[in-house]
């Protein structure tokens, strides 16, 4: 693997774990074995390292977020979009120090407070839609109001269940993390979801187990 | 006023517009227009006024939280449980610092992190016990389980909604913040409250009015 790549998934591990605030670019390079001016080298401080890594997550959700719009469009499974919401889950867990001290983070580095904003409208128009196109055929009974409610909640769960479970001290790990915020949402959604009992059944144990039918 | 709650009020003022790592005890100094050896008299340092601030928190919460114990026990009524709802959020938001950087914060201050473990305990305790109640008279349908998932969505909108705002970029006042926060909880728990179209209207005008008849 190239040093720059090393750097990268180093620094996503450790920000992680500790904060983004409280690691130095020099605990990167010591974590790597290499020695600050070899880091400096690749990135020029520790500003440049969270802006690369923004721009990997950005990426790599937005990849996600423009999945469906690509799919033919024949009618959707409600265990696809909860497969869809998984995949969104599981990115933001994947750079969960991004979330972590939101309100710190974007002060610090405006350029990733403006592409939070614009990757959060999108991830909200995606959500949107998605429930757009359930209302029309009639998987979802639902105004237009009560999507939007769906969607903050939705986005509510994306962006600040892991900060919730910090705080209440539950020491959960990643499998219980998707699980927890999963069923939040389903919780959330299920009155308004045409479902058979059958199919709920398939979707709670797909939930459950993380085993969702694309997995194979 | 007493120069110790003058500190105190001016401190949480800062802490809340600009994070409690990004202010010093000089910082609040300054701000009261006291020399820091004044402060100093009064706190021995920034982490006492945390320590103080979060005591403060605290007691309020909890006078919040013991207040329907101590009622009679004639029927509850939903406006009731969002008026008291609505007291929490507000209280929450009266000291957003502590929730703004959950994990540094109680990483920092070990004594904060083991009292927001027993206060958030308590603070889903009670409105467990409320929805058990409300259960037993009929007033709400749901199982044990659905009860648990709703006070884990107030939980998060309790302690994660100022920070999901803020990442949106949405620069909401106040009274937008507490209107948003109760529109969440109650598009989460309606569809298992078994209400009057009338009384359900009077609720959402409550809401959007923040004008709880108990106001008078």
């Amino acid at each position: 693997m190239k040093t720059a790549q090393r750097i990268l998934i180093t620094a996503l591990d450790i920000f992680n774990q500790q904060g983004e605030n409280n690691v130095s670019s020099v605990e990167i390079a010591m974590e790597l074995d290499i020695s600050p001016g070899n880091l400096y080298y690749h990135f020029k401080g520790k500003e440049v390292i969270v802006a690369a890594l923004f721009d990997l997550y950005q990426e790599q959700l937005r990849a996600i977020l423009d999945a469906p719009s690509k799919q033919s469009d024949t009618s959707l499974n409600i265990e696809d979009f909860f497969y869809y919401l998984y995949l969104i889950i599981e990115k933001n867990h994947l750079f969960r120090f991004l979330y972590r001290n939101p309100t710190d983070l974007t002060d610090k580095y405006p350029s990733v407070a403006k592409g939070f904003i614009k990757l959060m409208a999108a991830q909200e128009r995606c959500v949107t839609e998605l429930l757009a196109k359930f209302v029309t055929q009639s998987t979802i009974t639902a105004s237009a109001a009560q999507c939007n409610q769906m969607v903050e909640i939705i986005g509510l769960v994306f962006s600040q269940a892991g900060n919730y479970y910090a705080l209440k001290g539950n020491d959960i790990n990643d499998d219980e993390y998707l699980y927890k915020s999963l069923s939040a949402i389903l919780f959330a959604l299920l009155p308004y979801i045409n479902i058979e009992p059958g199919e709920l059944h398939h979707l709670q144990e797909a939930i459950v187990n993380r085993g969702f039918s694309h997995d194979e």
